[in-house]
């Protein structure tokens, strides 16, 4: 109902400027409200408590209806769209990925580049909510390191939600209005900063050009969106405190600053050296790729596959790493390189100190077993699916480097691939439609860390 | 001082043959037995009982100083060979791995070629007895699980070690003289049938022809090849067992028939379709290439990459698997799989049900959390290490394809790779020296599992 609701608005705006698509935007809304109000009228209840199994249904079910609905009013404007592509679209929108099957961008009606700019902002939110509520309850991929005192207590996860998602949204809001006033600030039109504000916090990475940011080239403009990316992918729980004067440790936060610096460093040498400039622009350019695939937000100023193999490698890799846990961003998460880091130096220890015992830490708190193990068997599904899911693309036809890519960039929820079809400058459209859909699967598991999606092929979870 | 007698042998044959390169193994064969020699009167103690430390720094520096010794006689040859290629060529050898600088095989003199089969004859077998005797005793990577219950009670390695050997070395002798028979019996000459008998149950790859075994393609060949191959991936205690008359199961090799199986076919399909051919050649010459890819010998009947991107990204997976533990075969091992699957099942089912004890099986045997987490751990090194190489091979200018399948087919001990260059159509010759000293590292580590190298890493184990 709500996202029903939300189709309102770009359909508004597309009737403000007399455009037809303000129709389909109609269509869509009634659709997706008259189905919010039977599933309401269904499952109401006096409490919204869930068991631990409903939950895990819950979780999938609700991201997937969300995404069948939000793909309605692409489906039914004037685009010409597949019911594949809009439902691609939609997703790879609420997932955050950002990878998009629409060419053209400059020249589509303003109400369908809003809708799509919504559907990353109101996804970033859920997902933000989603890790600081569910994912810590469901002990999934060791987010149990990041649950909440009272709800640890209470073992109902819902108990003390709206207390903290009206401190996150309203965080979330506060960063978007900063962000939106950045950009106009910078030269982009009203309606541009408000599209890339939505897509930069949310690390959604949906632009309204072709061109992505590269558009907005300028140096001052790179740098602004780099810094709402970064601070778009530290964990809001982090960004709460500060912003109520507390400064709360974390040791994540540590990790992705080094790697995002790292990076960056390698990364402008190189380029520095490819273009024989070694200015600020460049400086600027490099920073915002590497925050743009860091975060999985997926913008793109310029083709970084021209700076040479080397680059193109890096970048490859870099796709899979990821922001914070508890902030938009997807990805592998730096949370959990600690823990890996943690689990591989105490095993090593062990191996040629046998009788000495290491403990794991995080932080100043000890690591539990259920959390490590937690950690390395998501770091294996992980694995897993990216390889499962690009050998299958390489079935498809998909050359090795597409096909690894495209793999790589959907379960990380970042969105350009490498080479030349689903690189920084081209897009998805081109691609087969079951590789469409299997990418959306990607998408989603992805977004929900794996083990929220995965359990449910388990016989063992319907009996 | 072995390694310096058996020089002598491809330096007789030479010498019989009136080739010059007699003298190079001759220098060869001198120079190691010296460096043995002293070697031996520096460190002659009266019992070969080493502490844990001492023997996590024998065993990669054995293979080091080794493969240093048998890169002589090529680096002494009329070759005209860097040391790094000589070094390159010999550390592939002993490791069974099988990636090749020479080009022009077929021309070359046989002491060289009859050298570089031996040290891959001579390091599967070293494999094979470490893997048995050192690496349970070490508890490196999971390899516990195979601990023989003998040197389990005693904590001493080397007491049994002299009647396992033994055994071990008849059963893999009488295997490779099966090998030359069959092999000869099916139209290679002796010489060649020796070379590749050696070649074929280390699963090394090596060959005395750039075709490799295209040069004798003949479908009864291409099977009878791909079956000594496959039994150079079994667990050798399984194959001693069975020469006298005990089946003793093991879980992995269920696994390894399995996955063999499943890629042939899809293989098979693949290439029947690319060359609208259905027939016994095809099907023997498909197996032939999964079988030569699973157990890491790498030898290659034709280019397998024409058969379109699919076949390439499936051959690309297949290099990370490996044969059984206890083999002469590399990779991540089929064991492994089998505890990665209880550990992610356990995990799964704990997280909708936080309460049940999931048992971890291998077999019949109980999973101790110490093997789960050490074969979790190993996934994890085997991963990074890949990763990171790969990484810097993009750096030094190697193309996306090239890069990424190099580090696998070396951290494997494959031997072929992807792409123009280092595909099963090419050779590792033009790659920079660091690029070819660092796949070397890769294949020591990859072959000595690599927590056994990486703990010389930790500051820990130094104090």
């Amino acid at each position: 109902m709500i996202l029903g609701a939300m189709m309102a608005v770009p359909g508004l705006v597309d009737f403000a400027l007399g455009n037809n698509d303000w129709i389909a935007f109609a269509a869509a809304s009634t659709s997706s409200i008259t189905i919010g109000l039977l599933l309401f009228v269904a499952t109401r209840r006096q409490s919204i408590d869930m068991t631990r199994h409903e939950i895990f249904l819950f979780v999938p079910t609700s991201w997937l209806i969300s995404a069948a609905l939000a793909a309605l009013p692409l489906y039914f404007s004037n685009l010409g769209l597949s019911y594949t592509d809009a439902f691609f679209e939609s997703t790879s929108g609420l997932t955050t990925t950002g990878s998009t099957i629409l060419t053209g961008l400059d020249s589509k009606p303003p109400g369908i580049l809003l809708w799509r700019s919504m559907t990353q902002w109101i996804g970033g939110l859920g997902i933000v909510v989603m890790g600081l509520i569910l994912l810590p309850f469901l002990k999934s991929g060791g987010q149990q390191l990041f649950q909440l005192e009272s709800s640890d207590k209470s073992g109902k996860p819902f108990a003390h939600a709206s207390t903290f998602s009206k401190r996150i949204a309203y965080t979330y809001l506060a960063l978007s209005v900063l962000c939106v006033i950045a950009y106009a600030s910078l030269g982009m039109t009203t309606f541009e900063a408000i599209n890339h504000a939505m897509t930069t916090v949310s690390t959604g990475g949906y632009s309204t050009s072709d061109a992505s940011m590269g558009q907005f080239g300028s140096t001052a403009m790179l740098l602004t969106s780099s810094l709402f990316m970064f601070v778009g992918g530290l964990p809001f729980l982090f960004l709460i405190y500060l912003a109520s004067g507390r400064f709360e440790r974390d040791r994540q936060i540590r990790y992705y600053v080094a790697i995002t610096i790292v990076a960056t460093l390698c990364l402008f040498a190189i380029s520095a050296i490819r273009y024989e400039d070694g200015g600020l622009h460049r400086f600027a350019s490099t920073l915002f790729n590497v925050v743009s695939v860091i975060t999985t937000t997926g913008y793109a100023s310029e083709d970084y596959q021209l700076w040479g193999p080397s680059a193109v490698v890096i970048f490859f890799f870099l796709t899979f790493i990821g922001g914070c846990a508890g902030s938009t961003a997807g990805g592998f998460k730096q949370f959990r390189i600690v823990v890996v880091q943690q689990v591989v130096v105490s095993a090593l220890t062990r191996t040629f100190r046998p009788h000495q015992m290491v403990t794991m830490r995080y932080g100043t708190r000890r690591l539990e077993p259920t959390v490590t193990e937690s950690v390395m068997v998501f770091s294996l599904l992980y694995t897993a699916t990216f390889i499962l899911f690009a050998v299958i693309y390489g079935l498809y036809g998909l050359d090795f480097e597409t096909a690894v890519s495209a793999s790589a960039t959907a379960i990380a929820n970042v969105g350009p691939g490498l080479g030349p079809i689903i690189g920084p400058a081209g897009n998805f459209a081109t691609l087969a439609d079951p590789i469409k859909w299997m990418l959306c699967f990607e998408m989603i598991v992805g977004r929900l860390e794996m083990m929220t999606v995965f359990v449910l092929l388990m016989p063992g979870f319907w009996k």
